[in-house]
């Protein structure tokens, strides 16, 4: 494709020659005579003197001796760049006769069940929607339309998921709520989990992700919401609108998050909370109590995220500190035996 | 059902019209008029006067102007009273014609092996238990009576599960535990992992949770224990009886649990250790050396749970700590300068 | 096998009678009579005296009444002796009528495809490699020879593992990074994740972990590099050779991990980092910026474990320094006040 093409169909600034012929993409340290590349991060500037790429996205106000394509979100036309140039092959439309589709099963047109997926009673795909190799819908689940279901992913009963959902390799979604009631003994008696999950358009879950149906009524993946790998999203968790959920992050059970969250890796968030819009915790920030709209969090018990550097920085200095305090309780020692022999 | 019957089924002392009809269970906000409900925990008190459910499972001592059904464990009737309404559908008996089950394996009475499930040479399945769709046991692998093992389980060569065992979607029972000898050249050679593990009646194991196999012998879940998702449990690590082990707890290979022991979500355990009967550990704590019965740990590196909040709460004014403690120097200077000098 | 055939297999001195028989291995305080167990960890020796083995497996200096193979390094020894005693069951070549392997595959001699796995088309497979069930292999995916699949993994589109690669039940490789360009209204696009996974030889990867393919390029982990269960590694990851990664660690993206480095348990890295040759992060520790190399860390955020150790030291007595330092505040403002009366 050339360039003045793909800045059209971008909607970027083109600068430079527009007859550069593009068909691959890379990093900007790695990129080829025919690659598109990009720049979004600034510690990247310096390979703009020196990538090898034909032409490179970048925001407005960089200076570049290559072929640019101008924006004001490079790291967004560089990603829609991508899909134009590596467009993703979809299987064909088509039920694999390996694959065991309950009859009662009623799939949209032009849908795709690989090898060895089973379908069970009265579930629902959507149009287009596509079944990796060994996917297991077990009866009455919901897949909406343009959805990516990648091997091995297990939806439970009844479970709904929207349109466009992705949902990568292994993930589990509606396996049983960790909830028990203990009697007098001590031992723990299974409160059925005989809710469901509903997970909402444009969501994507990450491989080996488990969300949990709820005890009753639903747990729910807001619009838009990103789980990454191996996260934990317990009973009865709602999740707002456009959040993301780092790898490994844990949500215990009943807790409201809200829209435009960021979780990062191994964040772990305690049961039957409230954390507000726009929350960010930083990475393995372990949440006790409810957040208010718009708070960083750090640290555990998270504190906010300022304090909580400040404090980082002292506790590494903790013996010193308590060295200063046993020679200040000498001096003062001191001063006092001297005051009260003076 | 009407709510004298239940009374009398559950047990539960009946206050107010027994012949309400209840078809339902929900949370006590979101009952409706058909619906029963329940009240356990204190802070859920004030929708007493304002639910719409049809009766209530509650503890003596409270007032309600809605029938009730009075128990000492609120909880645990409610459990039961979901049981009864919304009774769980066990599939038909039998072995689906795609289910690879080797003619040497021995499956009691009522058996459910559903679709594309694998079933090893020798293995055994108890009476009435179910394996969902794409189960796969190894080679002689036994599984007892009344069990239930959701889609994408895998159980490794001759790993034994007890009565009455639930094993949630994906989870990996016998798994290579992690050991290797390293050479003169910083190279790791595989140990053989040639143990196995065991799962003894009334566990449950959560989505995508690893108990490994044991490097030689076995690793052992005792008897009524709970394990979340995506718990890691390393080779030889031994549980004892109804412990629970919350999401994304990691334990460390030989490993000794005792009994009612508690881990909350994100705790980590290291090797070799042993944890006494009923310790507690608050979330994301961090566990490096033996934890005597009885006590509640927090940190990392654990401490007492006292010690640990109160040692957090000062972390968090550390810096104000520091300052305090460079005016007391000042002030200190000042007065042996004076000293000095009177 | 007779003690003095396995001397001589394993390269040991022998010390005492070599014509006692040796059918098991156990570990020294549950040997029986016909096993052989070894002395690695100074902490069992005690057992040298009680134990019932037919023979040790013990480093030069020790002194044992029973019969000792004499090695400098037992636990390697141990671990031969145990391929020689427990040797491994191969399943026996060949594709199993249920597997859908697609007519354009290649698969080497002596390769086993077990039951209802599926190897997508143009997919090549080495050696004598095992599948074992329900092993999914996408489009173009590259196994090397001796490799070993257990049930559940699910390679992704293009991916290429080396020779004797072993993969632990239910590990994802390849699964889609976690890439999002943000818009003006906060809302999440998809950035595409075109790269892949390369898996060097003698690597080994435990149940349920998740290696990310690469937005562009690839993630790669080298040679007899090993990683534990539950493992994240991010999209365009690269890590070193013969290092190992313990249960629960978290990578996240673009990192660079070097050789022979350690990161126990539930250890968190973010991403854009550099983690040198030989370093060592003790468990639970989170690293939020590059670590050079042969350093120890740990803490959260990391720092070198000497200081991390005495700092915890005395945050565990935080509340007392606190009281300390009230006291003194007490005193020395008796004190100026005295002066300035005095």
């Amino acid at each position: 494709m050339k360039l003045h093409e793909l800045a059209e169909r971008l909607g970027c600034e083109l600068r430079g020659d527009g007859e550069v012929e593009i068909d691959g993409v890379a990093p900007i340290e790695r990129a080829g005579p025919r690659d598109l590349t990009f720049l979004a991060n600034p510690r990247y500037a310096p390979h703009l003197a020196t990538t090898r790429a034909a032409a490179v996205i970048l925001a407005p106000g960089h200076e570049a001796s290559l072929p640019c394509l101008v924006s004001d979100n490079p790291y967004l036309a560089f990603a829609r760049a991508v899909e134009l140039l590596r467009p993703a092959t979809r299987p064909a439309p088509g039920v694999h006769p390996s694959a065991q589709v309950d009859p009662t099963a009623v799939l949209g047109p032009d849908v795709h069940v690989a090898a060895l997926g089973v379908v069970g009673r009265g579930a629902r795909i959507g149009a287009r929607s596509v079944l990796h190799p060994h996917v297991v819908l077990y009866e009455g689940v919901e897949v909406g339309e343009d959805c990516v279901l990648h091997s091995g992913v297990q939806v439970r009963e009844r479970c709904r998921l929207g349109n466009r959902v992705i949902v990568q390799n292994g993930a589990v979604i509606g396996g049983d709520g960790f909830g028990f009631a203990r009697d007098g003994e001590g031992r723990h008696h299974k409160f059925p989990q005989v809710g469901i999950v509903v997970v909402e358009d444009d969501v994507e879950i990450g491989a080996l992700t488990a969300v949990d149906r709820a005890a009753l009524g639903e747990t729910r993946i807001g619009r838009g919401t990103k789980l990454d790998n191996l996260v934990q999203v317990g009973h009865s968790v709602a999740i707002g609108e456009d959040s993301v959920l780092a790898g490994q992050v844990g949500v215990a059970g009943s807790t409201r998050i809200g829209s435009r969250v960021t979780l990062a890796g191994q964040v772990g968030v305690a049961g039957h909370l409230t954390i507000g819009d726009g929350v960010i915790a930083t990475a393995q920030t372990g949440i006790p109590g409810s957040v208010e709209k718009g708070l960083v969090v750090s640290g555990y018990p998270a504190i906010e995220n300022r304090a909580w550097l400040k404090s980082s920085a002292v506790f590494a200095r903790l013996p010193e500190l308590q060295k200063r305090l046993r020679e200040l309780e000498r001096r003062v020692a001191s001063l006092l035996e001297k005051q009260a022999t003076g």
